[in-house]
């Protein structure tokens, strides 16, 4: 019998399984320590897009994180085509894991002596930023109760499952009837969302935070269109006051490309409408999505 | 046929089921932003300890996580007594769990729309500095190159799963020889370590973090027994300097109890030998595991 894996599928320990039978143990310290990292490549309509960017990133992740897994970045890759493949899904988030795991000496509280694994999971596309908030542009809120953790804490260029500034920002914003929240830094500088980049277009140019916040392949994405495109763009600090005067506002993330923003707290960009370059860079960021040398075709069973 | 539950049991969806059994979904919030509240309560030689201010304190920790779980705090209190009873096990960690859960609307990302959810689980006795450390005194490395995730990013009252700054103090430490690591906050002052909190004696007096760090139950039972034993003592701030100028230093930790440490950094304590007042509160919190008040009784059922 083949299992349905039209919800969603994971790869564990050498098999193809429903994404509702994939779990993990209550005491592995990815989940007790959050000792965990992970990367989420998109599947557009049957292919992989910048499928190398996310695994290169990803294998960095795992070294900085100081895991030994039992597969190499070329597996990995198998990995996912294959999952990918066994799903069916034609657009799809695509999860890729690694995890400290369980001691592997009884009892030891030692990071260094534990059995490191791999795991992935794919279910269908996920958007961030829902399709008819994307419509009308996102309303965001710089949450002033929130600040983000701090790089010298956890490193935010290591993709990781620690949320919990982000959740704190998301009541911020939702309880105040936003879409959804950026944080700052300690010094007031503007960081990131909760999965996602942000970038501001001021005085013409196309800026986005340059530190304390993850280096997002849609984010570099961007600012690749921005130098085909021939937009001055740059990323640097920002500050709230600076991002509270941007003619417009984007997000990006993965989980559905470049965001236009209408409103930060009570301020309405662009007469409530999304603006015309943010608009061009999104078909752009989509268009790509045609370009060969950017994807890779998935080879489908079902 | 009834199965082992020696190496530990968990509590799941009504069930009591073996340790090894006890899985959680990979898209579960818990996991994937860290979204969890925990706490852990010790059994001791058949007996619960304080485990009315462990309860107390989780319940707190489930109303400003903003979960709302089906268990009442009584039933939660059953279910850790049914369970360490079917488990066997008379001194044991028991960890109780509440989680973000995963979404009651296909799609959404808003935490205020997931089916929440309560778990638990037993393991034998979990030592935070094991027993032959604990016998010569621990040698611990304030971090210097990791700093304490802030109070505003993450509530560290609210017993969470965010150690990434922990594991990165915790390599910094085992690298360099020690036994493990204590972080400071960004203005400079102590705040804790891996899983337990901290206490000096400067110039004869007991002093503790008063902020910035997790309220443990068995920092309050130590302040608690320098009340009884008439020891001056105040949690205030304790920068680096005086925690290292400090006569003795002890942690203090549900998994263990108080331990003494007789290096801090370079830096050797009481001639490299465990202190006297902390041996002597030590100790009492040992003989206070006899307390009538302080304890429950666990009904075995094995």
């Amino acid at each position: 019998m083949v299992a349905d894996l039209s919800n969603g599928a994971a790869w564990m320990n050498g098999e193809i399984i429903p994404i509702q039978d994939a779990k993990i143990s209550v005491t592995d310290w990815g989940l007790t320590r959050s000792d965990i990292t992970y990367d989420v490549v998109h599947v557009w309509e049957g292919k992989f897009f910048r499928i190398d960017d996310y695994l290169d990133r990803f294998m960095v992740s795992i070294e900085k994180s100081r895991f030994d897994i039992p597969q190499s970045r070329d597996e990995i890759k198998s990995i996912l085509h294959e999952m990918v493949g066994s799903s069916g899904l034609k657009s799809a988030y695509v999860s890729m894991v690694a995890s400290r795991g369980t001691p592997s000496v009884p009892g030891t509280r030692d990071p260094r002596r534990c059995d490191n694994h791999f795991y992935a999971w794919v279910v269908p596309f996920i958007w961030v930023i829902a399709p008819e908030i994307t419509k009308r542009g996102a309303h965001i809120l710089l949450a002033g109760g929130t600040t983000r953790i701090g790089t010298n804490s956890v490193d935010p260029t290591v993709k990781n499952y620690h949320w919990g500034d982000m959740t704190k920002g998301l009541f911020e914003a939702l309880d105040a009837g936003y879409d959804t929240a950026v944080l700052l830094d300690d010094q007031g500088f503007v960081t990131e969302g909760p999965g996602f980049n942000v970038f501001a277009i001021v005085d013409g140019k196309v800026i986005t935070p340059k530190s304390g916040m993850l280096e997002g392949i849609t984010r570099k994405t961007v600012l690749e269109i921005c130098a085909e495109l021939d937009l001055p763009h740059e990323a640097k600090n920002i500050t709230a006051d600076e991002f509270l005067s941007a003619d417009e506002v984007f997000t990006a993330t993965t989980a559905g490309g470049p965001v236009s923003v209408t409103r930060v707290n009570k301020r309405i960009l662009g007469n409530d409408a999304r603006g015309p370059i943010a608009q061009k860079i999104t078909q752009t960021y989509w268009d790509w999505h045609e370009r060969e040398t950017l994807t890779e075709v998935i080879n489908y069973k079902v």
